[in-house]
């Protein structure tokens, strides 16, 4: 397998200023597989699913060729569940409602042609179920991208700092790299968390665009690709970070250049998500409309040429 | 004169996280002036002054070559003061206390030597004031850059609107940019903006760089400098403006690609502006510091190859 995927498959509620989506189809899997099938076609989940989970979801991600051998369904209780209001500014939400569910039966064992996988994107679970995943994946694989979010830095940090010792790239939002590190300044974060093990620190930071830290001491920005309407930005980082993996693992190596273009092409998809409820628009990825905003996307930050 | 500004030379009381500066010399045309004439050397203020404001920084003003003809000292009240307190994510803030004192009788005309400016800014005052003063210079200066703020856009926003309507450069955050239009997506308000007169929309968003818009449809992305430290953000989107404009002034026309190296010039003395309190960082800047950041903001986003 190219690239193994370990997440959510939810339900979700989502509330924004333009509308209501009642118990859609989410969770970060579905979000960074639907982005990573664009890129590479050997895309395996690892993940688990209520009894009331939309069966035709799971077919659509068949026949888009996600492998889903590592998705359990569990018989009798329901999916994971989340509820949640946006804000006018489309950027901070509150938290409705979650409910665990099936969340507390995630399975700790992957499919044996799973054990093989050349990537892995540990997606934000708890840091001991996101070790023990990546442990049975021998030899290791080439590139780990890890992700997580406030409630496990509060609450697992020890085992959080020891998963992300072993990311090739961790890919977290400004106030997550904030929290972790407790400073204020994303450079001296950046440094911290490069010194723990990563080889690149992605920070997100939504219409804000995004960062990228190497190891090597490279500092890049990448803007947001400006959008005249955001209807959802649920999943936007996580289609962010499917797309770069599924970039990445279509090159087979890690180099800044491969991850360079790996963030535009998150950034892009991340553009696309944003623009429907749910993971709607990454169903019908349309190849020109990439092209274009890439092309865009480069005009805009290349305002000068290079010192000499 | 190549440059006039009009705007207000103030006390300010300043809290941040890092320490705590009492009355210290500040206001927009402080800011603009010190950062404009590091590149053109021809510069007036338009402004006033109360018997409080210490006559030292007057004559650093001078020293500093900057032009004094339109500064009135009042002999009886107090200068324009302002307290405010930041908060620990250093980009926002609470006004703790507004004095306006002398500010009441700011000069509707302004010296004979100012009429033929070449290049004007009106930092952010009463619309009605920038337009009186933008009136007296004939012929119509070549480059007119305005700024503005939520008060004027919530008070006077006819007055505003017909200000802007004159303006070549508006030089607003984001916030107020959605204010402005009343509409949350940056783009369209951006092309509500340009249709209303001005050529050029910048947009400050702080430590996530600025949107430059043109009236010929194009969007520039700049990245802020990043920084390990900011003591101090006042003044920082008025250090961006005055290093703009004078480094607009300096080169006698008004282009694309020269506004390109004026933002990338107004960025980089806003970042060395927050790293002391009030404007001392620009009593000395250091012309290699300047050339090294220029570098580093340029390899920051050139992150890829321009498509062919």
């Amino acid at each position: 397998m190219k690239l193994v995927i370990a997440g959510t498959l939810a339900l979700d509620t989502i509330e924004t200023p333009f509308g209501r989506a009642e118990r859609i189809v989410g969770g970060a899997a579905t979000y960074i597989a639907l982005a990573a099938i664009h890129y590479t076609r050997s895309v395996g989940i690892v993940s688990i699913v209520g009894n009331d989970f939309p069966s035709s979801m799971l077919e659509t991600l068949e026949r888009k060729g996600i492998d889903l051998q590592g998705v359990v369904r569990h018989v009798s209780r329901p999916s994971f569940f989340w509820a949640g209001r946006y804000h006018a500014d489309m950027q901070t939400r509150d938290t409705l409602e979650t409910q665990l569910n099936v969340l507390e039966e995630f399975p700790e064992s992957i499919p044996n042609a799973y054990k093989s996988a050349e990537h892995l994107i540990l997606g934000n679970l708890d840091p001991r179920l996101q070790k023990r995943i990546y442990d049975q994946v021998q030899p290791r694989p080439r590139v780990v991208l890890v992700d997580t979010m406030n409630f496990w830095i509060e609450r697992t940090r020890d085992d959080l700092e020891e998963m992300i010792a072993h990311a090739d790239i961790l890919s977290i939002n400004d106030e997550e790299t904030r929290q972790l590190i407790g400073d204020y300044s994303l450079k001296r974060c950046a440094r911290a968390i490069l010194s723990k093990g990563p080889r690149y620190l992605l920070i997100k930071k939504g219409e804000n665009g995004a960062l990228l830290f190497s190891q090597e001491g490279e500092t890049l920005f990448f803007p947001a690709y400006p959008l005249e309407d955001v209807f959802d930005p649920t999943g936007a980082g996580d289609t962010f970070a499917g797309a770069v993996m599924g970039y990445i693992a279509s090159q087979d190596t890690l180099s800044l250049d491969i991850l360079k273009e790996a963030v535009i092409q998150g950034t892009i998809l991340a553009s696309l998500c944003v623009e429907q409820f749910g993971p709607q628009a990454l169903l019908s990825i349309s190849p020109s409309e990439i092209e274009s905003r890439r092309e865009q996307l480069i005009r805009m930050s290349h305002f000068m040429k290079l010192p000499v």
